[in-house]
């Protein structure tokens, strides 16, 4: 593992580290915000994935985490969003390919390869990070955003006991049925739908339940909103009695703007979770 | 003007906006934070300079502001670093012409004719914002960071009675005797060194003091810190008695994380005075 950058931010240290990937079998750079208590001893730690587009910087930079993770002694990691690299597949598409992993193991071709977020984020990352920082991994949260946010609800009901609390901003909620997931599941996963069920969290939700609390926060004036679905989730979430909330933000959008808006909330939500 | 782009954010408005500016002679964008607040009255005004190389972008989507100008009840405008465009002079080198105004009225060819960012932050766009917006023009207060505290400093101290509070992030304290500096107010105000006086901090300090309280975080582990020339600023802070602090923060780089890491106490400093 390679440091490409630290930076004293908000008493703690955030760092970006590249390493080689064995789950991505390339090259993979990530950014850690590590606290301060993490100096004493290791803190709780909360994924954060990012969506269509960002690498490990966007959110990094632009959500406003570090500075409540510092108030609440939480480590909070940034993985990139697909494999990356000249010998990678891609498409000349924004969403499908390099910056549109979908947090899927990809079965098909010329994805299969390299196109393995969800072993990357549920398995090597938090070993990695277990193993050269002060961080707890039997104390991991999940959030994400848009399709970050599709990843941490998918991951949280495919790994039921792994995270004690689970969040989204504006996530893909039922991308079977959406402009935002067909065309990717299929790519990566084929044309059985059936392979797709665990990657919707609003059909999966129905199979599986979720055994940790979730917040949700959908901006009303998101101009992606037909593509996310929230109606779909909010509607599993009371069917499967759910213990967690899906709140509409009246006039918020899409943006950064939006997350940072509510990033304060959603890392006292992790918080309590991880320090019960 | 013309609305650019308005995301709605901590309760408020992040807003972007282009006009006509006379002051600069082209094209000019800003962004404004407006807090809630604003939709019942005027709000008090901070404004943030930014530093080289950056638009009115970085610092609204990188430095944290929003969250904390909202809990103030203060708005925030982000101006551009210089004036724009195919038909402006420019540099090759990042640190002089576009993106690198320093904060002056420049009297020197190619420089004179847009040039004129001291006239565009002092006079030009608070009367723009005070025309179209909810924010009083009785009550600004002015912060920067880089060649931004730079023209904060330098502003306050050329404009007496005009902010209730000044602030600056690592500024470029000393520019008459540093890297940054002595090129550009060569290239800008010409050979004869009395006239780049006004626009060094640690210089015009001794000659005018300052009239409003002030607050200077400085990270130690700046790179740039021997192009800053903190300790001219802290002498003559101490020199001249002005009511305030210079702090030297352990560890801190330049970058926005340092920036955002300290903004809440600086948000919370302007704040006390603007509605005091």
């Amino acid at each position: 593992m390679q440091t490409v950058s630290e930076n004293r931010a908000f008493g703690g240290v955030q760092g970006v580290y590249t390493h080689a990937s064995d789950a991505c079998a390339c090259d993979m750079t990530f950014g850690l915000f590590l606290p301060e208590e993490a100096k004493d001893a290791p803190v709780p730690v909360l994924f954060y994935l990012s969506g269509l587009t960002c690498t490990h910087e966007n959110a990094m930079t632009k959500a406003g985490a570090q500075g409540w993770a510092a108030e609440q002694g939480v480590a909070v990691v940034f993985p990139d969003t697909s494999p990356r690299g000249a010998e990678v597949a891609d498409d000349e598409s924004y969403d499908l390919g390099q910056g549109a992993g979908f947090y899927v193991n990809a079965t098909e071709m010329p994805w299969a390869r390299h196109y393995r977020m969800w072993d990357y984020v549920a398995e090597e990352l938090p070993a990695l990070i277990g193993a050269h920082f002060a961080v707890d991994p039997e104390r991991q949260a999940i959030t994400g955003h848009s399709m970050g946010g599709h990843g941490a609800l998918t991951l949280a009901m495919g790994l039921p006991g792994r995270y004690r609390s689970v969040s989204a901003f504006a996530p893909i909620a039922h991308p079977s049925a959406a402009e935002w997931g067909r065309k990717q599941l299929r790519a990566y996963l084929g044309e059985d739908e059936t392979a797709w069920r665990p990657h919707d969290a609003a059909l999966t939700m129905r199979d599986r339940g979720l055994d940790a609390p979730l917040l949700v926060d959908q901006g009303t004036a998101d101009p992606h909103i037909d593509k996310l679905r929230p109606e779909a989730l909010a509607e599993a979430m009371a069917a499967c009695r759910v213990d967690g909330a899906l709140r509409l933000r009246k006039g918020y959008d899409h943006s950064y703007f939006f997350v940072a808006s509510f990033m304060e909330e959603h890392l006292r939500f992790h918080a309590e979770a991880l320090y019960a």
